[in-house]
C-alpha cells in the first residue's frame, strides 16, 4: 500500500497546481468564477438560466458546462451568452485540468462572471478544486431535509448554498430548520438562499448578493 | 500512460472477482440480491421501507446500507429486519469488496431477499458489479424527465427502473413519454414501474413483480 501513496499525492497536487493556474487566469481577467454543484436534477441549469437572464444586461457572463450532452446550453446560446461544453465522457466530476483545457474557448478577458456547471453529483465534485472563487452548492427540497447529514463533504465545502424548489416545501414536509442545523454544524455562517426557480421567490436576495460579489471582484481586478 | 493500463485492469478484475464470490454466496443461500441505486433523495430508503413493510410477513428480508451515517436503518431495525451498515467513509459508490466484508454481519442463509442500498449517486455506482442478481435504479419526478439523456450509464445498466414521486408528475410537468423514450433507446424493454412512496400508487405492480423474482430464485436455490 505504501508504494501507492506517493502516486495519490502526485495526482492531488497536479490538480491543485492547475487549479492555481486557473485562479491566476481568473484574477488577471478580473472576473468572478463560480463552481456550481448539485445532485442530478437539483436545479443547476435552471438557476444558471434565471441568474443569467436577470444579470446579462448588467454584466458580461460566460458559462461552462461539464456534461455528456449539450442540451443544457441551447437556451444560453440563444441569449447570446458565450458557452462552452466540457465533455466529461461520463466522468463523475470536473477537475482543474478539464476546466483549464476549456478556458481558451471562452473570452475570459471580456467577462465579469464565469459560471462553471459541474457534473450532477453530490459527492465526487467536492474533492476537486477548480480554481474558482466560490463553490456554490444547490440543494433542492424534494431531495429531503436530511441531505447535509448524509453528504457532509459537499455542504462543508460550500461558500454559498441555495435551497431550490421551495415551492414544494409544504407539500414535501421539508423542515428548513432541521436542514439548516445540519448545514450550520458543518459550515457555520455559510451564505444561505432559499429560492424557487419556478416561482422566482428568493431570487432577489441571491442576485443582490451575487451582484455585490461580482462588483468586489471587478474592483480588485 | 501505457504503464498504467495494466494497473487499471487489475483493479477492475479484482472487483469482478470478488463480485463473483458474492454471487456464489447469494446462490448458495438461495436468496435474491438487489443493488438499489438513485440520486441523493431519489427515494432509495422510502422504497426499501415500503417494500419491506409489504413483504416482511411473506419473506425473510435483510438490508445493507452503504452510507456514512446510520439514520436510514433505524426504522428497519424497529421492524426486526436484519440490517447492516457499510460505512463508505465518504466514498462515492459501493464496490464488491465492501459488500463482501459486510456479508458475515447478515444471516444470509435465512434470507429470501437481500436489498443493498448503494450510495446516492447517479454516476459512479453503475461501474461496479456487486455480484447481485438485479440492478434496481430509482429515478424521481422532481429530478426532471431528461435524466436518462444526461446519465446514460446508470439507465443502461438497470435491470428494473422505478420512477418515484409520481404524485408530483402534473405539478412538475414531467413528460413520462419523453423519459421512457430516453430509457428505451439505452435499455430496450427494461422493466418499468412508476410509483409514489407518498400515495402508494404503483406499488402493487412493483411488489407483484418482485414477489415473482424472489420465488423464482427460491425455487432455483
Amino acid at each position: 500500500m505504501s508504494n501507492n501513496i506517493p502516486v495519490v499525492q502526485n495526482i492531488l497536487s497536479a490538480n491543485d497546481q492547475i487549479a492555481q493556474q486557473n485562479r491566476q487566469q481568473f484574477e488577471t481577467a478580473g472576473l468572478l468564477a463560480l463552481n456550481l454543484m448539485a445532485s442530478p436534477g437539483g436545479g443547476k441549469t435552471s438557476v444558471i438560466l434565471k441568474t443569467v437572464q436577470a444579470l446579462k444586461d448588467e454584466f458580461q457572463i460566460g458559462v461552462m458546462d461539464g456534461d455528456v450532452v449539450a442540451i443544457d446550453l441551447e437556451e444560453l446560446d440563444k441569449m447570446g451568452i458565450p458557452v462552452s461544453l466540457i465533455n466529461t465522457g461520463g466522468n463523475c466530476h470536473l477537475d482543474a485540468n478539464m476546466v483549464h483545457g476549456a478556458l481558451p474557448t471562452i473570452p475570459l478577458n471580456d467577462l465579469d462572471l464565469l459560471i462553471i456547471e459541474n457534473v450532477g453529483n453530490l459527492i465526487c465534485p467536492s474533492a476537486w478544486d477548480l480554481g474558482v472563487h466560490l463553490n456554490v452548492v444547490i440543494a433542492s427540497v424534494p431531495e429531503g431535509d436530511d441531505k447535509p447529514y448524509k453528504y457532509p463533504a459537499m455542504f462543508k465545502g460550500a461558500d454559498v448554498l441555495l435551497l431550490n424548489k421551495m415551492d414544494l416545501q409544504e407539500y414535501m414536509g421539508f423542515k428548513v430548520d432541521y436542514f439548516r442545523h445540519g448545514v450550520e454544524v458543518l459550515n457555520p455562517g455559510v451564505e444561505f438562499f432559499p429560492v424557487s426557480c419556478r416561482t422566482g421567490d428568493g431570487f432577489d436576495a441571491w442576485l443582490s448578493w451575487l451582484r455585490q460579489k461580482i462588483s468586489e471582484r471587478d474592483r480588485a481586478g
